[in-house]
């Protein structure tokens, strides 16, 4: 990745002012100034205090303004009341300060004047060429550098894990939290209003941080879905990137004319955009941290059997529950390691699965036990399980654990439960020092262990759609939406819809317009019976409602009679309409009906969806989106996130439909969306997919123009 | 309920007698004496050691034998090595001891000689007209009595979950962490092989128990579920039971013939059985403790609507998502409410859903705040959330929030996060000492307030059929099972099958035998077209493949040359076969696809299953599972558990289906399940449900008995 190194100064800059250092110890700043100089995790460059009413704070020279700072400054940490800010970046800019961090708060959150104080503190980094942190955000912390702009009392525990919150109220909770629970951070950042250093500019420079092995994000909103989907897919290729996105049962869909309108939502498109970046996405905060705790330690989880290895049969089952609820199973030992095993453990020791070395287990059982589980190939990780007994030490267990696992080289996550409180406290802490990851329950390794299996199996990604959809005849697809629009219409006729579907290669039912009976036998003839006959006439509207459709016309003689019937109904209804003739249409059936639909997100931009048919689609609700356009193989990943892959391949008997077709076909509608901006929204509502080989026909398809 | 009053001595009994009590620290005996003994929490009548080996331990006179204890001794608890167990038992009949606890094992848990010598300690109890808790068991903690039988170092602290676990080596884990969480209990208890005493037994008491006012279940496997069922439901109407069961994953299906037994698994009987009691079923061990703390506070969740307040935005989207993920809705703010609040709260708090009082917030701002929201209608919860702030003493936080609760009389849940560590840990213990349930993530706050909403809202229980069932021609239905067996058929025959049904009025689609086409024809026109005709011979047995059906059969003219046609390829096919003329069926046509099946667990006997039909179970795999015989509230709660609730609604535009009709059906197929015995399986797959008030048609009924 081509990288500029503007964001160095944030994480370890040549020096540091700090302009609003305050003197009285209740205030933020001087809580900033403390962690800036802490005898323990102080900042080891120069630190200068800046605030013309002081002399000296905490023992080191203050300085009256930016200017007069001395060299090296490349780092300002600003917390002056909002309206002195701008002036205050002006001056940092006129000093040569690279990177700012802008703490005050009082901007965009706060209303329309705080976003244009906002726009100028942009214009001054722009004009000075510094980057901006913030404002309203509590800044920086590395513990490697080490370095702590925030006014949160204390430092994380060093560690590998890089977490990125979008809320900066959060941070002095997790670090608190974390170093209760003895989880370590590389980084730790708030970003704030996010007015010129984004999500999208850190990620790359965390994926280049050594110190750094396992990115986590606090989502709240990606300001440019499109950039982050670009950035991150290149960073989440290299290092895990998990992500906790709030807010995602938002109520208030807005209305929409179609069906894949109302399916479609935020939390949707974020859903496809993480997917499509290979971000891993979690639901709670442990998740997020048990989780990353676990990949700083791992990256690999080959397959998906756990073996389990307990004192407490009680336990041990509720793992094997916790590790199928997240999609892996409960492994068996292979008879080598049963074999191996049984002299060595108590006599009514079960060896299979679990291994349940029951209460009387001592410590030296639970080392032979991990150790014969490494070495087992049926095995692709290991959680090992201790609850507190009478006569057993825990601290030893620990030991035996550690022991194994340092003695027996092997590509497997070990990771351990001790469930209890003060009488493991200490076993658990010495545990995770060895850095094997631990936990209290099992469901939460289970959790952690799921996320890696998710992680390590992650899908390749690609977005780029396949080179065969360059045959779309764009312009004459744009040419119709063009002349609908300059007719101020947005709802296109079935002809234009179909029009646009044929330039994208997208088929539909066989159609022809007879003007006489005959004519009309001769294409249904053509097409095979049954088809369906409609009045095509630009007067009448509601076909069906004069009679104007009839459907499973089966023979020539009936071809006949229905032309007469509906060019009679519509004379009758609407005497002085004008008559086209009558629309012959192919009958599709035997296929499987899907949905393919379209929208356009105002944040997002063209998104896609994908999901079973017909009225399923109202009954499972169970739909897929990804941001359009987009790839072949992620196009097969859209359906097999749905039933439909099943019904596609086939159910009791049915032969197996035309997946490559229908493959082909959300490829072509994710092309046409990215192509004609104009489409606000599309309904392939019914697809049916023939039986292998037959293709695809869209039946009745809509597509809705922005108007504006 | 009516009492025996046998239990009483397990957890208050006059006297107790520590029968195998060691002199050496390391043994689990010296611990039980240790905790009787206990100066804080020990037993507060008399304990007596009773070993022939030694005249003193810890201070108490040590006995020989039991014969020699002096009175009173009510309670043995008895932990001699397995092989004396029984001849200490006798010897305390005889001593006229009321209940034992036998802690040794080594019985039915270490195969068949166990089993033979666990049967002999039953028929000693039996005989001596003791209780026996055990074997293998840890035995009874009453932190009211107060009285700990177990070999756990420490005791619970004080409190209001009853606890009866299935597996002992879990119980020291769980009371350490406990004690750590600052959970208490009433009642612990570990029950063993379970030999007399049962979870059965031990509901009704914990149910009396003034103490106890939430009973928690660990359960690996329920002994005799239909006893339990029938206890289980009139304790759970009383008291709130919350069940955590394990092996609910476990692979191993056993193999069957019908649909039915496919899809039922033990997992979906237990859950039957937890819905059919009122029981509360929940997935981990953290909540199941965190729901029964907050349990212990407050049985009342009126509606949904939970208020948010906080400190930090982030954790209060977090808070909002996993009450939805939980069942619940973020409320809203009442007009009055924002009032109220507005003059108080920062400037740029947010006053509606959730209601953010920012970082700066302080400790005063959650009083006004908490007091405001439990006066508002529109809320029927309140999750109240601290993140430290530099500036903020989370002690103080805690100290309005307790203030408030206590200030305002309402009957509504109010639980709080502190999302921290040592800077929150004060704060968040005085604030659950206060009695209000206190959790560290808004996620386990979340999960328990679910849990709550599910055990105040459960519906009704109520398992008895309605009167109408009894019409049923049970004796025409035994004779035709009778018949078959009789003649060493398993598989019964459609006609056979759908006799059956009728005599349980469940209807058939019309059938008639006709010997000749003009008989046909008259069949025919009585049940409307179009008809299915079918061969019937008994020595045919697969019809199709003669060309011996008829699907779809329109009018006078094709019933008799289907008929003609039929017998034709008969006689060609099979010359010498018996013919008993041609079957003419009502095809019946616009219902919806439902499947009702029954299957006889060996553990659990007749259960019965409902979901949606046609290829939709296999898609959905949606199905769902009742003990029966059942009422028909709760057939219509197994309509509601699937799809098949919206679908038979009518989706669409179709016309509503005939519920009622739908409902009957299940309760009846459950009380033929019930009545017959012989039924080992039964599918009815699929029901058609038509549209209201035209009643189920079974069209294709399968039954199958139980050979054995």
């Amino acid at each position: 990745m081509n990288k500029d190194n503007s964001l160095r100064p944030f994480f370890r800059p040549t020096g540091i002012a700090l302009i609003g250092a305050s003197q009285h110890p209740e205030k933020l700043s001087f809580g900033i100034l403390q962690n800036l100089l802490h005898p323990e995790y102080g900042f080891p460059g120069p630190v200068y205090p800046v605030n013309p009413r002081a002399s000296e704070i905490l023992g080191k020279t203050c300085y009256p303004d930016i200017s007069q700072v001395p060299d090296p400054v490349e780092l300002a940490i600003i917390i002056v009341p909002a309206p002195y800010v701008a002036a205050t970046m002006e001056a940092c800019g006129r000093r040569g300060v690279k990177a700012v961090i802008v703490i005050t708060g009082g901007f965009r959150e706060a209303g329309p004047d705080g976003k244009t104080l906002e726009d100028r503190l942009v214009a001054i980094a722009k004009q000075y060429d510094m980057r901006l942190m913030g404002p309203n955000g509590i800044g920086v912390i590395d513990t490697n550098t080490p370095l702590n702009t925030t006014f949160v009392k204390g430092m994380p525990l060093p560690g590998k894990i890089a977490f990125l919150s979008q809320s900066g109220a959060l941070c002095g909770g997790v670090i608190d939290w974390s170093k209760q629970r003895g989880i370590g951070f590389s980084v730790f950042l708030s970003v704030g209003n996010e007015a010129d250093v984004t999500e999208s500019d850190l990620l790359p420079y965390l994926q280049d941080d050594p110190g750094s092995t396992v990115i986590t994000l606090y989502i709240e909103e990606i300001h440019n879905p499109r950039r982050f989907l670009q950035v991150a897919e290149e960073v989440a290729a290299q290092k895990p990137v998990l992500a906790l996105k709030s807010g995602r049962t938002a109520s208030g869909q807005r209305a929409t004319a179609s069906h894949t309108g109302a399916l479609a939502s935020n939390d949707a498109a974020y859903q496809a955009l993480f997917r499509q970046t290979g971000i891993v996405q979690v639901d709670t905060l442990d998740e997020l941290f048990d989780s990353a705790l676990l990949l700083t330690a791992h990256q690999t989880l080959a397959g998906r059997n756990i073996a389990i290895i307990t004192n407490a049969g009680g336990p041990g089952a509720l793992a094997a529950d916790a590790l199928e609820r997240h999609g892996l199973h409960l492994a068996v030992s292979a008879p080598e390691t049963i074999a191996a095993l049984q002299p060595h453990l108590p006599a009514a020791a079960a060896l299979t699965a679990p291994i349940d070395m029951l209460g009387g287990a001592f410590p030296e059982h639970y080392g032979l036990a991990v150790k014969a589980v490494l070495q087992d190939h049926s095995t692709d990780g290991i959680l090992v399980i201790h609850v507190p007994q009478a006569v057993v030490d825990a601290r030893e267990v620990s030991r035996e654990i550690i022991d194994a696992v340092q003695a027996v080289p092997a590509d497997k996550p070990v990771v351990a439960c001790f469930l209890g409180g003060d009488a493991v406290t200490e076993a658990a802490q010495r545990t995770l020092a060895a850095g094997i990851p631990t936990f209290t329950f099992p469901s939460a390794a289970a959790a952690a262990l799921g996320t890696l299996y998710r992680w390590h199996n992650r899908p390749p990604v690609d977005n780029v759609p396949p080179e065969s959809v360059a045959e779309a005849d764009r312009q004459c697809a744009a040419a119709i939406v063009q002349q609908a629009l300059a007719e101020k219409r947005t709802a296109l006729s079935a002809a234009e819809s179909e029009a646009i579907l044929h330039a994208y290669g997208i088929p539909t039912p066989g159609s022809a317009l007879a003007k006489r009976a005959d004519e009309a036998v001769a294409r249904a003839k053509a097409f095979g019976y049954p088809v369906v006959l409609k009045l095509q006439s630009p007067d009448i509207l509601h076909k069906s409602d004069v009679g104007g459709v009839k459907v499973g016309v089966a023979d020539d003689q009936a071809v006949r009679e229905a032309f007469a019937g509906i060019i009679a109904n519509a004379r009758a209804t609407k005497p002085r309409a004008r008559i086209d003739g009558v629309l012959v249409q192919e009958m599709v059936s035997g296929g499987q009906e899907v949905i393919v639909g379209g929208t356009r997100d105002p944040h997002f931009g063209p998104l896609l969806m994908f999901g079973v048919g017909g009225v399923l689609v109202e009954l499972l609700g169970q739909v897929t989106f990804r941001l359009a356009p987009l790839s072949s193989a992620e196009a097969g990943r859209m359906i097999d996130d749905t039933a439909a892959a099943k019904l596609l391949a086939g159910l009791r008997g049915a032969p197996p439909a035309d997946r490559d077709a229908l493959r082909q076909t959300i490829v072509r509608v994710g092309q046409l969306l990215a192509d004609i901006p104009q489409i606000a929204e599309l309904d392939l509502n019914p697809l049916l997919v023939l039986p292998a080989s037959r293709g695809v026909r869209a039946v009745d398809p809509r597509i809705i123009l922005n108007g504006s």
